[in-house]
């Protein structure tokens, strides 16, 4: 029963972070549809603040020890690449 | 055994926050100390940028219910505080 707990603090800790990350996703899915849009700089400036919370979030559910190091790279991995494909569209439009 | 884990987690998630918190309380003893000296615009945007991180943080740990609301804006409050501190004694300088 309590065990069940902990269990539950770890998979609740994931999924708060995944649920966060995908705001950020659906943020840069916005952008990228809208690429024909003038660009508007302060959405840069957005997604980087929303990205450096976010980063602080995985950071402290991993020095609570609820989700390991290696699956918080992941998440803020997926993220950067994501990001870098905005970017390169830009780049190519 | 299990259940002291959960009771470990939240004293860990209060010390955690409390920790980064005194490290803000520290920059901004740091800027007090050294009104006499310009005033540097990028301190204040790396305090704003810290507040912000804590306050995630903060969000995050009650949002897993491993520390009270009212804990959380204690926490953000006292450091609101101090800054209005700082800010009246640039003002008053």
């Amino acid at each position: 029963m309590t065990e069940l707990k902990v269990i539950d603090l770890e998979q609740k800790a994931l999924a708060l972070l995944q649920a966060d990350a995908d705001k950020i996703f659906k943020l840069i899915d916005v952008q990228m549809e809208n690429l024909t849009m003038p660009q508007c700089p302060l959405y840069e400036e957005v997604l980087d603040t929303q990205m450096f919370g976010l980063s602080r979030e995985v950071e402290y559910a991993v020095r609570l020890g609820l989700i390991e190091e290696e699956i918080g790279r992941e998440i803020m991995g997926s993220l950067e690449r994501k990001l870098a494909d905005l970017h390169e569209m830009f780049n190519n439009k």
